[in-house]
């Protein structure tokens, strides 16, 4: 990708993104100047990915902040907190959405005139966006260095420079590994419903020249039996002291390859990190019936007939081999400061 | 479901059946009295399902005997054997498919006369068809036994009425169980790529009054971890000495419920039973690649980029709570000699 997944246009104050829905078909770049559609575009999964939407939330905060018309510093920050609690309130698993809008909300809270709130909410989510490249290269060189010289990698959904700004986090460490010169297969899970596996893992995969298969999700079991995957790559929306949310289907990924004694990593940058919360304590959001009865134009389920379609899973942190953080790898099990160490910024 | 999912047209002499593929839009009834047609549905999976497939292999042979002009004995038995072959050579899981043709192209091989091949032939594809309920019906009863009777049952892919002649083999032990008094729940996995749980289970137990939701296959693990689910029930292509053959996604299920501490059950009738076979002597089907590639019109996955589409997976034995079969039910480890046992006809 020559572009970054969702950017600040300074010239117009727009935000401009690649619409994720229209993949593989079309890189439809959109031009947003509106919360609300932003925070539709949010819902829609036009943006998606846990770093990708926190720097959605931070500069969904900054556009509001630079669009606003208010004259007085306290009705500016009353409109950017009422866009951080919209924006937040779009997708309630990622945790990294209110962390981005939080991070921003709080440069306008202390800022002391309504132009250094409009110019400081600006800089700092542009710093969450650079800060993600940084972030996703450094874990992907640590993550790297965790696989062998010749491997296949299995990984789920997309974690990758489309989940991000750039480079991506799961598919970061791939690439990382690649750069440094390591002979790396991926198989990409479709990913059930919304297909982000074979839609955009596959494509940004084959766009960098790396070797990519597809299956159907529930492949992967048959194919590490056959001693066909060396290890599992996946991201996560949310790291609890105790679990990993990440999209349906990492939880089975993850009993599987315990079964195989395959070493099953997640690569999550610290703005993922949620060490003060247990696992019951996160939503898991439950999505539209729509996206199970549905295939394009066709109809697979008479009306009538009931889905279940959680958007994500929780993974036992004892099921993961190790946690590729921007601050180094960690091995389960990880203690509530290990979690704060990784979530200090670099 | 009134009618049969394939049967003989005694008036006319032609093969009826339910186009699978059509469902569950549309029940479409096709008519069909050529047995590459009768190749070519099989192929494209208009007709689908272990024991289906028996009665379609047993059909297709009497189906070229009765529209055969020979004039000789000999003639004919060689046109039988080679529809035999023709039909055998569709899909090479299935071991019931061969075992349908086989068992009617031996009545055509011991008959004295065309005139009374033709009738043999006829008559036991017709044995096989109604064997088939019956072989069910017994199955569903030992099933049934098994399940509690408050439960939420698993099920993958389609083990129905429409995989069968009626009843069914997994869904069968669930319509007995319900039949029997117990409330029974049904998680249907969707099945990719070709969605048989959500177009087919779906439908056809919704049809009965069976209360049904469907899942991404991906979802199952996480159902299992949150308590929901009770036991597992699939179907089986083909059972070796050592390993349960069905469709892609039934070995990851395995694998999660021996996780959870969840029974896994495996219904098939004697026509699966394959006991001189060992795993690795089974040929796993690998279908096209669009079938990934594509979700109705639309382009998942841009040309040149690979997917890997088994039809099927291999369980192995020890991952099996308990194989239920017309003759009772077997918990493994299981001896050949019990295998042979349970393959005896009733």
């Amino acid at each position: 990708m020559d572009r970054d997944t969702i950017a600040w246009d300074e010239e117009i104050g727009v935000i401009e993104y690649i619409d994720q829905t229209m993949l593989p078909g079309e890189v439809r770049i959109v031009r947003c100047g509106d919360v609300e559609r932003l925070a539709q575009a949010i819902r829609r999964l036009e943006i998606r990915g846990a770093p990708a939407l926190g720097v959605a939330g931070a500069y969904g905060v900054a556009l509001a902040v630079h669009r606003s018309t208010a004259r007085d510093l306290s009705a500016l920050q009353q409109e950017a907190s009422r866009a951080a609690d919209v924006l937040a309130a779009t997708r309630p698993t990622a945790v990294n959405l209110a962390w981005g809008a939080d991070r921003v909300l709080s440069r306008v809270r202390a800022s002391t005139s309504p132009e250094q709130a409009q110019d400081a909410a600006v800089r700092e989510a542009a710093a969450i966006a650079a800060e993600d490249v940084d972030l996703c290269r450094t874990m992907g060189e640590h993550g790297a260095a965790l696989l062998p010289d010749t491997c296949t990698v299995l990984t789920h959904c997309n974690a990758g420079a489309l989940a991000c700004v750039r480079w991506g986090t799961a598919l970061g460490v791939i690439r990382s590994a690649v750069e440094a010169g390591k002979q790396v297969s991926v198989i990409a899970c479709e990913t059930r419903p919304l297909f982000q596996g074979s839609r955009i893992t596959a494509w940004e995969l084959a766009n960098d020249g790396i070797d990519v298969r597809v299956i159907p999700d529930s492949a992967a079991a048959h194919l590490m039996r056959q001693g066909r995957v060396d290890a599992v790559v996946v991201g996560a929306d949310r790291v609890t002291h105790d679990a990993v949310f990440n999209k349906i289907g990492t939880y089975m990924h993850a009993v599987c390859a315990r079964h195989h004694a395959i070493p099953f990593y997640v690569a999550a940058p610290y703005s993922t990190f949620d060490a003060a919360s247990s696992e019951g304590d996160v939503v898991i959001e439950l999505r539209s019936r729509e996206e199970i009865a549905w295939c394009g134009e066709r109809q697979l389920l008479p009306a009538g007939i009931d889905a279940l379609n959680y958007a994500f899973d929780a993974t036992p942190l004892d099921l993961v081999t190790a946690l590729i953080t921007e601050r180094g790898v960690f091995h389960p099990p990880v203690s509530i400061e290990d979690l704060n160490r990784a979530r200090q910024t670099i």
